[in-house]
């Protein structure tokens, strides 16, 4: 991955340039939250994928970066209001904008990132493109809902998980593929991309969720005990709730009622995890997300741009997001 | 103006359909909190000057009925946000969705609308409407944040004040104007009905802002009262502070810097408000920008649509929307 991340550094850096320039409001603050959160650490993770996409189908042209620039300024609103959402104190190891600037502003802030994206699209003067931005904002925002109505629901079907993490997180993957190869290829191997980013960005979410629980540091408790506290469910937690005894089924459910997550109590939900395999399960399943996202690439197999998208998508599979 | 509501109700029961009909997202909450919030009692007043102004431009035609529509949702969503923003309780005297919902679910409904909004615009596949709405989205949000900033600021000048009215509800007044025109007249004509839109924006928020305080009923402690608890500055408070005296002036910081908001001292409030001439001052700057307004409508002074127009705008320095 250091070397595909090295091939894309030179690109990489000029989106960062149109990042840095991008957030131009006459209103001083909105520049100060917007940059603040755009510098917080994101890998840039969809940029790669605009940018690699752009290669596999054809060659980067400067309205690429600045797209590049575009989906990330849509990610960071996502993020502004996330924060909101989640009452995160912490992201990436960061303090969030909203809790130095307040939830208040975190949100307009967030309004103003998406609409500038939009008007960013908009100049572009390009139907195709407008219609994958808007219709990935929207997919998001209807994707973030149903996680939040879906709170606690430890009984929710894997199908509704995987829609939730499609909807919420995929779309966005997909869509930044999707830019990278309208215009440069043929509507067939557009649709391939997208369906390769939409695969991809599942398997992402999925192994986010799960990744943090096999972690041999403190992070386990503190993700694991996180994420029962948000009342979110992640597919790991799915799965023991299925394949729990009734009695610890029972268990379960008073652990995460509980207001108070206690160490013992995570300690129980490690052990009961490993006793059904919870964590494999759920990384099987990323990696069969993974395995359907290469196969979308067989089109492009002759391609030499075909290697950096099969090792993003062991990439983030793997770790480091 | 009942004459104009009444000639132009077949039209804006026609949006209302569209209104009815355009939510339809396979979330059910989305649906319920949007058509919640979408049903509260709005006037639709957006709708009203984008068919005007379709009408004295040239024809109503089925985009415009869809457009209106669009307005309708960017409206609302700027209501689930402003209502998180400001801890409303009541709006246009009905509970708002975050007391019933929550603000989380608030903030995500009013995402999906403006994201629903803009695949609608995007759909239609014309520039310049796209241009319309989204900059003035983006114009929203840094209004929003502007106000946000300058919360207390009782020290800031008038043409801040205006600027942030401009920005957060005028600019999309403007837009409605110039949707019902593009397409359908020349471009200076529709600028000149943007820029009536704009003035006749700026003058809705002042009346808007003053109004209440000078009602016989027990509005005006409430509203003079929420507004200083929310640190709101008006245009009448603004106007008092530069004119009181230097112990006057002292004592109202006082008073707006509480925590608490007595009755005593709201009755003192409004004794310097009349002393100090300051209400009338700010209807006659609301009077003011509706007189620029009509001078921008000249150009189509031959047209029986204009006299709707001239009508609306008296209607809006008045009272009720």
């Amino acid at each position: 991955m250091d070397h595909v991340w090295s091939t894309y550094r030179p690109l990489l850096d000029e989106v960062e340039r149109h990042i840095e320039k991008g957030v131009d409001s006459e209103v001083a603050i909105i520049n100060q939250v917007a940059r603040y959160t755009l510098q917080s650490g994101g890998k840039r993770l969809r940029p790669l994928l605009l940018l690699i996409s752009a290669r596999l189908c054809g060659e980067v042209k400067p309205n690429h970066l600045r797209l590049a620039q575009v989906i990330e300024f849509i990610h960071t609103a996502t993020l502004l209001h996330d924060d909101v959402i989640d009452n995160a104190t912490l992201r990436r190891g960061v303090v969030p904008a909203r809790t130095i600037w307040g939830n208040k502003t975190s949100i307009l802030v967030g309004d103003y990132l998406y609409t500038l994206a939009i008007c960013q699209s908009v100049a572009m003067e390009n139907t195709q493109i407008n219609y994958a931005l808007s219709t990935a904002c929207r997919r998001m925002s209807e994707g973030e809902t149903l996680q939040l109505a879906h709170q606690c629901h430890y009984d929710m079907t894997e199908d509704t998980y995987l829609r939730i993490i499609e909807y919420k997180t995929a779309t966005l993957l997909s869509a930044s593929c999707r830019l990278g190869a309208i215009g440069n290829t043929s509507e067939e191997k557009q649709e391939a991309v997208a369906r390769f980013g939409l695969r991809l960005g599942i398997a992402y979410q999925i192994a986010d969720d799960t990744l943090d629980y096999v972690a041999e540091d403190e992070r386990f408790g503190k993700s694991l005990g996180t994420d029962i506290h948000e009342g979110k469910v992640t597919l790991p937690l799915l799965h023991l709730f299925e394949n729990a005894s009734p009695s610890d089924r029972e268990r379960l459910r008073e652990i995460t009622g509980q207001r108070r997550i206690y160490r013992k109590d995570l300690t129980y939900i490690i052990e009961q995890m490993k006793r059904h395999h919870s964590i494999s399960y759920a990384m099987q399943t990323a990696q069969r997300y993974t395995d359907l996202a290469k196969r979308e690439l067989d089109p492009f197999k002759d391609s030499i741009h075909c290697q950096a998208l099969l090792t993003v998508s062991d990439y983030v599979v793997r770790r480091g997001h």
